[in-house]
């Protein structure tokens, strides 16, 4: 088979215009930025916003593992099933970093037949957002720094700065850094880090933000340090929150792009899905619900994380009603969660299967909490034994959740077509009642509570003298009435990445509680959380290249 | 008088697409960022590169004062002028740097009525060009830090690493940095610094590429630092050029803008003038020859550093051969050369104008040394005295110098008739026998040495110790017959700011010596330079803001 790019300079992309036309868009409403990418103005959501909303699906999937479950190729290959089948649907998908593409990944728009397209631009510069948010955040932490060396009147300790710099780029040398140094000229010294942008907070908080105004209150309400007396010290008051907002100007309209297929795409915001809840932007998903009858979105890594915060976080703050779930799995990835090696993947295995599938099972049971229809889809590999499909079928069967097979990744929407047909019926014989897990008016121990015995599975939830420090600190400052964004490892329902399967029993430990005001979510970590990747021993940036003809290598 | 804010608020830009269409671009040949920008294609320098070149005007200026010299108004004015007088000009100018945009000055394409729009997007992320550069700087960076990490193979020895990280951004505290702290899994520390972005060698080699595979080999070129045998190590050795190159794909491809009064302009790339040569693209000016019959450009510094090293570095690299060039003075700079203060400015003083105006002609002997015909324009201000006025006239008429008299800040492009009726008659009537003031071949102390004697009017170059040792190093490697880059304060002639009109009698010390060898030259430092600026006491960034109407304030 040919590789993503191939596929993707094979394709016949249409221009950007004509896809904004299909969807409604007048030539007013959007700014191009080349032939097929797309911002959609301010006012687009202004005529449209009294429309009936289209049908909302998040796709989501078990555990992730090394063995790939596609959880993205098949929310780009629904979107063009739909279309197969005659429906109107948008994909809403968050953007890649560009750090990672010239790290180990390559590119991160779909996969195989299934990819949003044009792949090259949307995994280097795309329309610049990153580059907005990084330079809004650094323009934040100059803002600091100039502060102090200006005369410190906020009187910022130095040994209390949170606030980090940020870069779009995997590199470890940025993680711990000191600044300043070089004598008086050069400000004070002091500790500091880089995050990789999409772990900036300002990342979060353009995905959560109703709109420009919303934004900008937003990002003043951000505490970048403490002062001399422990309390906190906002953006708001470095004044610089409006220059940060101008900045953002361009980067918070939502961004149009299309599929292999032609389906229109909406890709817009990118957090991390550890210390931020991993979901495209609001407004980007909201524009979707009202120039289409089916928005297909998705969050990041697995259920337990991704689903959870898009639910209790996301569509909490939009106001948003799901109207069904797609949970995606792999055979091989459901073996692997049986206790399978990756290179035992391909041979026949149903003891493992029958150990790996819990995985599922938990999960179904878990979204359904939320009150929101439920399936099953099977990203299906020729290495499937047809006695391995039979038994995930049976198995569905049993937990009465429906289940398709789908193969966008090499046949593309056509193979899609089973999930597309089943999806429709799904949603048009129950009902969404939707309603999140939690009150956030709990206190902060209940609401991790919850989470961890309803969703994990756990028992308990075991504070650290440090988490237990900053969950009082967030209670003085009024500030605990906020949703919970858990940071803890995608590989397991546990914070122990080795507990695969359905792990029961456990407790799991918070180490360290922030608070990210402005995107209003109080951050629990568990386990050790990376917010700036490195490069391996081979970057992919020593394989990505471009020729004398324009034709580029290297990203996959 | 409105600010330049909001008469660039209140003015009518026409689509770029219609801009495009007036200088005989097709739809094809251009890729919409927005309604008002454009980039331009590699297609159109095909179908354009055997056609004759219109006349090439550069404009300079004397060494600048606090009073302002409005250079790079009179460029956007002239080119306003030109269409006034039924002629087909195109302006090509520097990108503005968004740093100092935060920093003090607000804005940088042009002022009053005579400015490039849309001055909001080119002052803030323009295209992107910005952001791609600074991603290349440091996809080189990671690379460095990453290889030692992952086991040295080339033996990059940490203490003689000359590359260094970049933003665009104003932040004295990232100056000199220790990165790789915090263990082992972070790498090695060592001592770094960010530059600002557009002091990035990277800017400085896609100003002087002349397409995308040159560029590849120049990023291969750069040297990063040596290995503990003392050789170069190079980007190419790192493996990165092609994906540095590939980051830089759009980047490369010039900006089409447009003024006030509709004239095209072609804004791409903005090197420091001071450790890199200061001027446009090679690109976009060679484009810009193609698609009009006058081209006005400029450079950034007075004439002694900007002319000199448009004429010498660039027009050599390029094969352009100017035409002619316009030096910009105002009566209030010259009475500054003169010896009065800033708040005296106002008042006539005969005798400080005539002290003064030894600078103006000390640039025009210069000038005439590279056989270029030249005239002089005065930025009129409301404060010129008559007697000042008639005594600039006479001065001129005694060097024989055509003298213009322009208000293009207040009038806009009718302003600058006088200015633009007779640079066309200078140009019409003279031929330009256009040629460099050295020999690129001549060794690098000889080179120094005819500049410093030539333009600045020195009597000759001391040299520390360390410059000698660099010296004798490039020479070594086989890199001393690139043009010389002179990195000298701006307000002198000599290599001390305090010295205005026409000093004489001095020697210039040659500080350090350092070698850009992807972008071909070697940079001769006098005196400190600095490579990356700080916030004043109060940032422009904390007037700037955005309403909720979408108004955008405190852009100057």
């Amino acid at each position: 088979m040919l590789t993503d790019i191939e596929i993707a300079q094979q394709c016949s992309m249409l221009p950007i215009t004509k896809i904004a036309e299909e969807i409604g868009l007048t030539a007013e409403e959007i700014e191009l930025y080349g032939k097929y990418k797309a911002k959609l103005t301010e006012d687009v959501w202004e005529r449209l916003k009294d429309k009936k909303d289209g049908k909302l699906v998040l796709v989501t999937a078990i555990n992730p593992t090394p063995a790939g479950e596609g959880k993205t190729t098949t929310t780009v290959g629904l979107g063009q099933a739909m279309k197969k089948i005659g429906k109107k649907a948008i994909i809403a998908l968050r953007e890649p970093s560009l750090g990672p593409v010239m790290g180990v990944k390559g590119g991160a728009a779909g996969g195989g037949y299934a990819q949003v397209v044009p792949m090259e631009d949307i995994n280097l510069h795309f329309t610049g957002d990153m580059h907005a948010i990084t330079t809004a955040n650094n323009l934040l932490s100059a803002a600091i720094d100039n502060h102090i060396h200006q005369g410190n009147s906020l009187g910022i300790d130095l040994r209390q700065i949170v606030w980090k710099r940020a870069l779009d780029m995997n590199d470890r040398a940025l993680r711990e850094v000191v600044v300043g140094l070089g004598g008086k000229v050069n400000g004070f010294p002091r500790e500091d880090g880089f995050v990789i942008t999409v772990a900036s907070e300002i990342m979060a908080i353009l995905c959560l933000s109703s709109d420009l105004m919303d934004l900008k209150e937003r990002l003043g309400r951000i505490i970048i340090g403490y002062n001399y007396s422990g309390q906190p010290v906002t953006a708001k008051d470095l004044n610089v929150d409006g220059a940060m907002t101008l900045l953002l100007k361009d980067a918070i309209k939502p961004n149009l792009v299309q599929t292999l297929e032609n389906t229109p795409c909406l890709m817009h915001g990118g957090p991390f899905a550890n210390i931020a809840h991993g979901c495209n932007s609001i407004m980007a998903t909201k524009l979707a619900l009202k120039l289409g009858d089916y928005v297909i979105t998705e969050a990041g890594f697995g259920a337990d994380l991704g689903a959870e915060k898009f639910l209790d976080i996301k569509c909490r703050y939009a106001g948003l009603k799901p109207d069904a779930i797609v949970l995606v799995a792999t055979i091989r990835a459901l073996k692997y969660n049986g206790g399978l090696k990756k290179d035992q993947l391909k041979e026949e295995d149903l003891e493992a299967l029958e150990k790996g599938f819990v995985n599922v099972e938990k999960h179904v049971e878990n979204l359904r909490k939320f009150n929101v229809p439920v399936m099953v889809t099977i990203n299906h590999f020729d290495t499937d034994s047809d006695k391995e499909v039979e038994y995930v079928r049976n198995q569905c069967l049993k937990l009465n959740v429906e289940v398709a097979f789908s193969q966008v990744f090499s046949k593309g929407g056509e193979g899609g077509r089973e999930l597309a047909e089943k999806l429709v019926k799904l949603i048009d014989s129950t009902t969404s009642d939707f309603k999140p897990i939690y009150d956030e008016k709990l206190p902060i121990k209940e609401k991790i509570d919850v989470i961890t015995r309803e969703i994990y599975g756990g028992k308990g939830v075991v504070y650290t003298q440090a988490a237990e420090k900053s969950i009082k600190k967030i209670e003085e400052m009024g500030l605990d009435r906020l949703p919970i964004c858990m940071a803890k490892t995608q590989y397991s329902l546990s914070d122990n990445p080795a507990l695969l399967g359905r792990p029961q029993g456990f407790d799991i430990t918070v180490r360290e509680v922030r608070i990210s005001a402005g995107a209003g979510f109080i951050v629990a970590i568990t386990g050790e959380i990376m917010t700036m990747p490195g490069l391996p021993k081979v970057p992919a940036a020593e394989r990505i290249d471009i020729d004398d003809s324009g034709k580029i290598v290297g990203l996959f």
